[in-house]
């Protein structure tokens, strides 16, 4: 049995039960026809062809476009698309309002996304990977397209393509960026498997972006060279991408990981990643595609005993030289911090400093960082503050999904919210992360008890806050098991070469990132972030110790030392968890027994997990610091 | 080409230029009739029928047994064997002394072996594990006797089993400790491999001996149990253990590792390790079989905030209560310190603990926790300290290979010396270990010029104590990265449920095991080194941070402080290594060509490795002391 997530065929009951008519021609319209369709023979409605009775009205008024607007005409609720893909975001829509879609009291309301491009990035991989399995960072089974090298059957990803569409995404990457030498052959004599997966998202306004491999030129044997300067390798990538728009006519574009962690790039010619991004950019631009380049580019062979190398530093130290240097198609895909998906980072310079280059922010709806589905982990509200500091600045938003071919197809059952919210911020990145969580709950949960829903708030909305209280301390990130990076290991990445260090000795913490004394990472930001993180007066508490390297005994704005900040949110935090597995015990009965027991097994996880992380990190500073917990409390 | 080791052509020179009688009949007469009469081929000596005009005779002079007679009669040098392993053994002892086997100075000498058991454990897998690959804890590439899941051509076998021979050994266990699934089959449908393994060794009078799973009648689907006290799995291993012997008639027995990190044991159904053992030992009984039980036996799921519960007393607690309740054919296994082969530990109290039981001593020469072979580390100074200690006590002694399908054997050619030094130092515990380092030149390098000889002793001498200077400090240990286990990670199994622990904080290091305030370790030593180990003023410095917890101030009998022995040392220890490096540039031109750049690329390593072992074990300690070097040395 697959867990329905956020389309149960509940949801469509309010419009299942009423006389709709669908006007407008072409796949999209045949799909959500097909939609009303099905809801009408589940629920009693019927499918009408004349405006005088319908009771619900969608209608495709515009030549194209996502937008569409809503509102009442006479006793009709109405839906006047943009084009095919509005007329689906409309219906969509109008299954989150359910019944209130149809009260007299709506009014008109215009509805478009702010950001163009609403991608989830697969780190799938077609065959299993020795070190990183079939998913690399998965943690909700298998792959969804691949099953040990093979493509898998088509109808999962269908319904994986409608509960993308219904929360708003419109693009997806369906390889690892990681591309390995069979991933390799997607592009060419594997193209079947990728036309194959078009197909299955194509009917829900989802377009297929392929993840290529830098080298393949040279891995499939046809060259002996990449360099992108090379007249026939511009030829090879002109050629292959003509082959590849035969098979998918819509495809999105390439994603690429270059020159990053160990894959190859343009760095191997001695050529820029402009030059790299523009050759492949210049292949795709005869059929409308794009090219997301990932800003990820760093040196992951720095010697630890190097003070002056911060990685920090390296996405900015690329890529803001080449701004404007780009072609249009080309999108710079950036992640969202300078590091890698921290629990607390600061908003990456990258995003701030680009004015000439189309960005899309990259998210980690993975949660490698983030507890991995074992622990509750509602993280809107970090992307929300991200995506409220650049969303001015980007058009497109690439997130890294969290699914599986789990049966609830994220792991941990509450994780779906994330997978449903990345979309939903990506469309309107205003939005209120908590009300966007209660139009989940609405729709996971039809008629949810104010008590489930109360249960469900206790336990996600301040848990990605937990989740930091509990693991590595004010910004310091990084303070977990190398390789897997699944809990705590205070110096697990601190003598290593992947430049993620917290030099904490006896009398303090933290990276100097200051101009003044440390390695200028904050001169990368525009001026008015630059003087609040290089003052120790200005600088958030919670990115302290990203920035500032200071004594235990340095007092936070919240008034308490940094050694009783640590002892006190690590004690706070795994209490919390606690707190949060008992209040699940009073969700028992109001949810389905076999969501209910998946939630129970995975809090006893992230309890034991919590005490673990509070355990380590306290005995680690208080055997540094010598300090002991001003409150008396256990440290081992 | 693979490396001859400690056997080239060259060594047979001496006997196989003279005039040579065997007498004696059965296979292993016949081994070394056919060792004469090729070394004779190849050096224009004859293989003679009568005493009159031979210059060498080798008979069997006794019923049985491994020892022999050397000595002149008249002319001749004439080796009397107690049997025709005698017979093998004086073949090589008259190789070792080349033409120092021949003047008329030669006395009357006995050699018998000290230790009746003498074997290699190879943890080789069938099938290629996914985490340790084909051999556990290998070094020299893959197996000599399966890849990927089957059975290799004999021929290096026998190559092997000769070396072996030839060092003293007349034991080998052939598969891994760890016995996987297939592996377990080895026991049924796959004797036909130990049947050809052990046809392979025979002819060099080595007997194999099988690792088997305690649960293999649950395991090969028989029986649903393997309680040793259930009479259907008593006779079940009866009939099993019969029919190995119809495929094997001289199987050496069984090596078992059971209720050991996961392995399955007689725990599981409430029984001891005497009932295990001696189950099996009562199968084996009639065809004179053995069971080798290991006694590496521990919790590794403690916690880490646990500090009662100590790992180094887990093989006493558990076995020395068994003293005296083992049947006559089980062997107990023991590993020859408390912990895990670490570079210095003390000897096991289990080995002066069960005088009323059958021992053996585990030594490790694959170089799991000493470089791993790629560092220069000749071990036979740390093993003799451990077998004169314990020689009176065991009857018996196991190591760990080190040999894999290596040209060189060993990964590293000079590690070739510990393979060959551990037979030599089991058939006589008391011989000085650099004296065996001499005879395995000797053999080695035939013909080995004065200089090449000085090089070979300044690389190799004190490499040993080399290794622990820039490693670990003073006894305490696991200091390496978790897995893998190469290179530094202090931390890394400090917060693991392992049972691994340094407790290294801002005033001090060092395990308290002393019965006065620690974990009363000490205890199960003998008065006279309990009272050693107990006291600071007795316990010697190289072991001191094993049994004691110590401030960085605390003054060694050695005159300074921990702290400084510390930076001492690791500054030391890695110049050395820059020494061994430049000293080996002068062996160019004296060894063969592709051997001196294996030792150049391994040395270039040891040395990137040992200032990386400096560094992180410097910083570490100065982070946590905040204790400058007294003489102003770097620490990053």
């Amino acid at each position: 049995m697959i867990h329905p997530a956020w389309l149960p065929s509940e949801a469509f009951r309010a419009i299942g039960s009423r006389r709709v008519l669908v006007q407008g021609t072409g796949p999209l319209a045949d799909t959500v026809r097909h939609e009303i369709a099905e809801a009408c023979a589940r629920f009693g409605g019927t499918v009408v062809q004349d405006r005088k009775t319908a009771e619900l009205i969608l209608s495709i008024a515009g030549p194209g476009g996502e937008g569409f607007r809503l509102g009442r005409r006479g006793d009709a609720t109405v839906i006047s698309a943009d084009g095919p893909s509005g007329l689906l975001n409309g219906l969509f829509e109008v299954v989150r309002r359910g019944e209130r879609a149809f009260g007299p009291a709506l009014t008109d309301e215009r509805h478009v996304p702010a950001l163009a491009r609403r991608m989830l990035d697969h780190w799938d991989n077609v065959d299993v990977h020795p070190v990183m399995g079939q998913v690399e960072r998965g943690y909700s089974g298998g792959s969804l397209f691949w099953h040990d090298g093979r493509p898998r059957d088509l109808g999962r990803v269908r319904d994986y393509a409608r509960l993308l569409a219904a929360s708003g995404v419109n693009a997806v990457a369906i390889n690892n960026v990681n591309v390995h030498t069979t991933e390799t052959r997607l592009l060419t004599d594997r193209l079947t498997e990728v036309a194959g997966l078009a197909s299955a998202f194509r009917v829900y306004g989802i377009r297929v972006h392929l993840s290529v491999n830098f080298a393949a030129p040279v891995i499939l044997g046809d060259l002996p060279t990449a360099d992108p300067a090379d007249e026939a390798v511009r030829a090879w990538w002109k050629s292959t991408t003509a082959r590849v728009h035969e098979a998918v006519p819509d495809l999105g574009g390439y994603l690429v990981k270059a020159d990053s962690e160990g894959q190859p790039g343009p760095f191997t010619y001695g050529r820029s990643h402009a030059d790299g991004a523009n050759m492949l950019a210049e292949a795709l631009e005869p059929y409308g595609g794009v090219v997301h380049w990932r800003a990820f580019v760093y040196n992951h062979r720095q010697d630890w005993r190097d003070r002056s190398t911060d990685r920090a530093r390296a996405a900015h130290d690329h890529f803001a030289p080449l701004d404007g240097t780009f072609r249009d198609n080309v999108i710079l895909q950036v992640k969202h911090g300078p590091m890698d998906f921290q629990t607390r980072e600061p908003i990456s310079p990258v995003l701030l400093g680009m004015p000439s280059t189309r960005l899309a922010v990259e998210l980690q709806v993975t949660g490698e960082y983030t507890g991995q589905q074992r622990h509750v982990c509602y993280l809107p509200p970090m992307w929300s503050e991200v995506l409220r500091a650049v969303a001015g600045n980007v058009s497109g938003l690439a997130a890294v999904s969290n699914a599986g071919d789990d049966p609830f197809w994220t792991g941990h059952p509450l994780a779906q919210a994330n997978l449903y919210a990345v979309g939903r911020l990506a469309w309107n990145p205003t939005r209120d992360p908590i009300a966007i969580l209660d139009e989940w709950i609405d729709l996971t949960f039809p008629g949810a008890s104010a008590e489930l829903r109360d249960v469900l708030h206790d336990l996600m909305d301040e848990s990605w806050q937990t989740y930091e209280q509990y693991t590595a301390p004010l910004g310091a990130g990084f303070m977990v098991r190398p390789g897997h990076h699944y809990g705590p290991d205070v110096d697990g990445y601190e003598y290593t070469p992947w430049g993620t260090y917290h030099f904490a000795d006896r009398d303090g913490v933290g990276v100097d990132r200051t101009v003044a004394t440390g390695t200028g990472f904050t001169a990368q930001y525009p001026p008015l972030w630059a003087d609040r993180y290089e003052s120790l007066a200005t600088c958030p508490d919670e990115l302290l110790l990203f920035f500032h390297h200071v004594p235990y005994g340095h007092v936070l704005h919240s008034g308490v030392t940094v050694i009783q900040h640590i002892y006190d949110t690590h004690f706070a935090g795994a209490h919390r968890v606690t707190a949060m597995r008992e209040r699940w015990q009073e969700a028992a009965g109001l949810v389905d027994p076999a969501l209910h027991a998946r939630v129970t097994e995975r809090l006893d996880e992230q309890q034991r997990s919590a005490d673990e992380w509070r355990d380590q990190i306290n005995t680690y500073f208080y055997r540094k610091s010598g300090v002991p917990d001003a409150h008396g409390r256990p440290i081992h």
